[in-house]
């Protein structure tokens, strides 16, 4: 959800492992391959079809004779499929500009790492709607020529898993060792244990739920009304012309208050002003640092984001919800799954709640299935799932060897 | 800060006590005074002053002989000088439209209620910078001719104690016996102690704090930032034509998301869809009741406030910090005051969290100065000071009974 870099301004800096390091997994390429078109178009949640469909994803390390030692990553709102190591190509591309950085989880993914890629193939898609790749609203529109806009179709997280389903399948894979994800891409990881039970011996799902809070669903209306009421949206037909950045940076700056948590603002910020003297400037323009923050944060999103990509996949947030696998009964829902789950929150996150995680966890003890949950004492907010490294490493670490020899 | 209409949205319908009610103080016309001019003008904290300056203010209950049975309630963002009893003229104004409404805590103050009309003289007056009669933004600027606009000065929740005091002395009132109010306006009841001690037998705060947090600043830049950036704003000239309707409505929404609790919402919305049968409706606009809730909120503030009032008001809000009395320090300000306090929090309010009012009780504490302290129970957030009148009702006839008697 949150981009790493940005995540940790205030903090103090952190060593990325450079390309070269023994520690990462290098200079990185995404792959494209088409997993639907006209003769088998992928069908949706909303009732439609799409075709074509194309997908990024990158992979790294090797699999395995058996195949059996693929963990598929899921990324969150504004992720990618750049998930570890440096992008190669980054500047050559002709879609939305993008800085050569590492990854996005490039902490936890990489020799030696969390998910350590001298043992696991780690391989990681963009999710249908997005605009890094993977067919989404700024694709063209075949039966038109133009770009989709708003006429790309409404896509859930059940249709990205069905995607990554299918490229799954591709790469010859019959069962993941492990599905993981944070946030919304923790929503996939559970998604894939109820469309697909079996298909996945182990789920990893941090920083999550089983469905957004009201609260949560009241942030996404508010950044889409943004969006949507900016003059530039033009109903979505922006390409081309003056985009919706307004709407968009505010969007991104109403993310941001969710993704820290008000003890974490407190820390980094502590009602400094940028003056630096500790008094007011007696204007309405940026005054405090936490102000200067927000604004930095909305000017670098619109730079790398597309607004309906916002708009559709915070839309599919809203959306998901584990429990209509259980007509509307999560407990129902959970008795479908055959995987080892490990599930992680913060305490201080506020986007998607302990409590939240916890009603996860008793949904899936109460059917009896084997469940690892850890609440992780964090003042970083719902950001934890990229920031607590040091606290994550051992756990996933333990889980997957846990799910080598068992 | 909340329109306590608007908050009971959800619940079951309020009885409003109608204007011939005993228990209401019945049809209510506002009061106005110059209280700085030419040769007085207001000195403000940002350097400036200001003149002329007409205030708007009710009163409610008679003054006895003494003039020392006077409360003084002062509102918060959104709200105004009409607290109880129905507004005889509201739609003959010629400034913002209102309905007639009851007053703002109507349930709060009247003959029998918590502040009791038959026995206290009950007044309260509009902020300047407000739209709802005391001069402000959209007032006359006397050098240009025009409306002020930006070129209103910055106001501070101390500019606004400044004035109060003004009409105070105006009404011949040496001492108030009580400051009341929540939210915003539960900090001008602190500045009041700290500015004038002694100026005030007893002060009642809810659902407040000696400073907003850098959440609180972080929702407040973000909603100013939607205002400023709404092309309608036009550098806050847009007096006679178009209003920056959208970027207010957001910043509305915005603030409603922070005036309720997860818990709140949760009760009040359920995830629930309007179309009835509890399934998406695959599109982005309205598909969820919140987020009708919230478009519902944003299109009536539009209608009933300005929006370069809302950046000012805003921003004083931001300011505000009682520890700059005591160079940054609480404890050292709190020795000033030479009142006794009724510090009032609500559990989930997450605006004005129970922790930092316990921090302000704590501050008085350690000055040896007399303050109850009570956080109530409450699923309301921090509208809780609007609907926890059943609650707050018995603590504050007690708190004022005991003002009498000692």
């Amino acid at each position: 959800m949150s981009d790493p870099l940005n995540a940790l301004v205030g903090r103090k800096p952190k060593q990325y492992d450079g390309p070269d390091s023994p520690r990462s997994v290098g200079w990185t390429e995404p792959c494209r391959v088409r997993l639907a078109d006209e003769i088998n178009p992928l069908p949706l949640d909303c009732g439609e079809t799409i075709a074509p469909v194309d997908v990024e994803y990158e992979v790294y390390g090797e699999m395995n004779e058996n195949r059996d030692n693929v963990i598929l990553i899921l990324h969150a709102l504004s992720g990618d499929a750049h998930v570890a190591g440096w992008d190669a190509k980054a500047e050559e591309y002709g879609r939305l500009w993008r800085k050569t950085r590492p990854g996005w989880w490039d902490s936890m993914v990489g020799p030696g790492k969390a998910f350590d890629t001298r043992k696991y193939c780690v391989i990681c898609s963009n999710v249908l709607g997005s605009c890094y790749g993977t067919t989404g609203p700024s694709s063209t529109d075949p039966t038109t020529g133009r770009q989709y806009g708003l006429r790309f179709p409404i896509v859930t997280v059940g249709d990205w898993v069905r995607l990554q389903e299918r490229l799954v399948t591709y790469l010859g894979i019959e069962r993941l060792f492990a599905v993981a994800g944070g946030s919304l891409g923790g929503q996939q990881a559970l998604e894939w244990t109820l469309a697909y039970p079996g298909r996945t011996k182990l789920a990893i799902i941090l920083a999550s739920s089983a469905r957004l809070s009201d609260q949560g669903l009241a942030f996404n209306a508010v950044g889409r009304h943004a969006i949507i009421s900016d003059p530039n949206f033009k109903g979505g037909d922006y390409y081309g012309g003056p985009t919706p950045d307004r709407g968009l940076a505010i969007a991104r700056m109403l993310g941001h208050i969710t993704y820290l948590s008000e003890v974490s603002m407190r820390q980094k910020f502590g009602r400094r002003y940028r003056n630096g003297n500790n008094t007011p400037g007696f204007h309405l323009g940026i005054d405090f640092e936490v102000e200067s923050y927000l604004q930095h944060q909305g000017q670098a999103f619109v730079e790398r984001f597309d607004a309906n990509s916002y708009l559709y996949i915070s839309r599919a947030m809203d959306y998901y919800d584990a429990a209509s696998w259980g007509e509307g009964d999560l407990d129902k829902a959970c008795s479908r799954v055959d995987s080892k789950f490990l599930l992680v929150s913060f305490s201080s996150d506020w986007l998607y709640t302990p409590e939240q995680m916890k009603e996860l966890a008793l949904a899936l003890c109460r059917n009896r299935k084997p469940v690892t949950y850890v609440n992780i004492p964090s003042s970083y907010g719902h950001d934890a799932f990229l920031l607590e490294v040091e606290r994550l490493e051992p756990l996933i670490r333990c889980f997957l060897e846990g799910g080598l020899v068992r």
